[in-house]
């Protein structure tokens, strides 16, 4: 089983997607490639690494996932191969990563530079064809992450300033609104397990959250929990707290925003 | 061969999809996951309904047919898995199942409730990935569908409440426009059968067929049975009446939208 | 080793990719489909041939690249097959193969009309479906081009008439934008050859390049060569020259469209 996903933000309209595809197969005939999303918005990092963190754990283990969200394409930043919790990632030393290291890996990074598995000549603009796409087949057929290049220590690694939730002054949890998906459900930086450290499971129920000018009272279980039209909080599908609408859109009746601020607290 | 073909209301631009396929290849290593479309309108059980009927006749034989257009995921709707023309079906009890349903089941309905087949722990937000997703790629690898839960009346399922063509007073066949392609052709709900019982092949060329103010004169057979740029109506690939404009667009040219009424006459 | 390419006009909210890929597996379930796109702008036949000319070679030999950008369906219109470079091609002889005949065809090229393949009853709406899906699908499983109609004469098939790059009285290299790319890149129609012959590498560095009011000096390497936001030309993974902006968006930065043209030359 040779599981390669893609993770990019070169949309369906172009070829880039098909022919990495065409190179993939062309080391590897037996690869199964599984599109993730090619709709991240050019060169948004951040949404990148939320989504690459959240899907991983979904595949077979010794899944190859490929990240080509690569501004700095052409450039001197590093192609990074690693191997975490049994995984295997390829993705641009540029911070896409960041999620992922904060897990703690449980394996070695590599600079990618032996060109004996690159597609040549290899371009300087299309490293998603030239050196992921073959590099990714090769890795899917078994060969040793070591075999790509020189092991590289984390603490060398590019990471992202991404705003972590944080207690105010006012003893508020604030996040912010990381992504919102295609129902208009906000999804924010706070992870379950902080939210839990934040105040007992019992107490969720009487948490206010504040977005805008709006406060939602209470955690609750699943998206029919309100009557229709009205929104709630919950924790969604890929750990984090989610405001919704049941059966409508929160991103219109809250005219959110990614980056908004969200606020818990145990005041009425 | 296990097929699986993938209809839901995700969109391509978050993980959800790519997520169940990952939960797809960890239960069965050899499934081959089809999209059908992952742009049905969220919610719209309508639309989802008529794709799913024409669609898996064009699968090869127990091919898993997995719909997730599912508002009321979390509550306690159910989850249905039947046979049916030796295709097997998986969908929430929403009345996304009615087309199939009319066509008169040829196998048994259960009831989704054996926990085994699922992803735990079950959220109550994404069944796609806990319970659509591994439940179907265990039945492509030949379970019987007996073992996912008890069998269900057919006459407990929900129904849509479907419009149907009907005769006016004035002889008219009257039906709607279900849905607008990519392309703007108006498909209708008028099946090719219903069209042949109202009047003869031979009559079908004198026609009049109304949509807004505009009047189409008789059923052709291809879109350039026109020239450039005029309106036309034939029996489309789904089987269904269609309204069309030949290298153009009947949406535009029509000002169309769906649910508007299309009247069919053998007056002049 | 059963690889099958699709690029068509489409789009992802119908049924009609995931149909044909149905009525593929059917004939040969061994079959890997891959999409190039399906958002071509409908029954754009230009962008279609550039991308069919930029993707095959990057496949392993013996692919099986289909091709439905059809206005012509249900007309007289033939379908091609073809073998080039050890790739095989199916078309609609509609001019969309106009880039391949360029490159001087290695193989034959036949009528498809062997209705042995096709799937029955044939419609007038939909031959993705009724002949290229299952002829594609037989092609994969390796039955030879002459089995599927009567040779043809390259001369007799239909071109489109697409603008080449000239020189102008003025010694300007005159080409046109022919695609602009989800990152807004805008890629002409000057080849990488065609620079080459039109001045030397060392002299390209120099050249003035002109796009609506705009001038950028010098072809560079990668999209990095230039400060962020500052405008840039390069040859693209495609093998064209491109017109870029550092982490930026060059249709925007120009207001440039499809068609525009793109002026070369050595004077200051």
């Amino acid at each position: 089983m040779s599981i390669i996903t893609l993770l990019t933000d070169f949309g369906i309209g172009d070829e880039y997607v098909g022919v990495m595809k065409g190179v993939i197969l062309s080391v590897n005939p037996s690869a199964v490639t599984i599109d993730i999303t090619h709709q991240i918005e050019p060169q948004d990092l951040i949404q990148a690494a939320y989504l690459l963190k959240s899907i991983y754990r979904f595949f077979p283990q010794q899944s190859v996932h490929v990240t080509v969200v690569d501004p700095g394409v052409g450039s001197q930043r590093a192609i990074l191969a690693l191997e975490h919790r049994n995984h295997l990632f390829l993705a641009p030393d540029n911070g896409v990563l960041t999620l992922l290291l904060d897990e703690g890996l449980t394996g070695p990074v590599v600079r990618v530079d032996n060109d004996r598995y690159f597609l040549k000549p290899v371009s300087s603009t299309f490293h998603g064809r030239d050196i992921f796409a073959p590099v990714a087949a090769h890795l899917s057929m078994g060969i040793g992450i070591d075999r790509l290049g020189a092991q590289m220590g984390i603490k060398d690694l590019v990471r992202l300033n991404i705003p972590r939730p944080w207690i105010s002054a006012d003893n508020e949890l604030v996040g912010t609104i990381v992504s919102i998906d295609r129902f208009g459900n906000l999804i924010t930086s706070i992870e379950k397990a902080m939210l839990e450290k934040f105040c007992t499971l019992d107490k969720q129920k009487a948490l206010s959250i504040k977005v805008g000018g709006w406060t939602i009272r209470g955690v609750t279980d699943h998206y029919s929990s309100t009557p229709p039209q009205q929104p709630l909080a919950l924790i969604g599908s890929r750990g984090y707290l989610e405001l919704a609408v049941n059966c409508g859109n929160a991103r219109r009746h809250f005219k959110a925003a990614k980056g908004d601020a969200v606020r818990l607290s145990l005041k009425a």
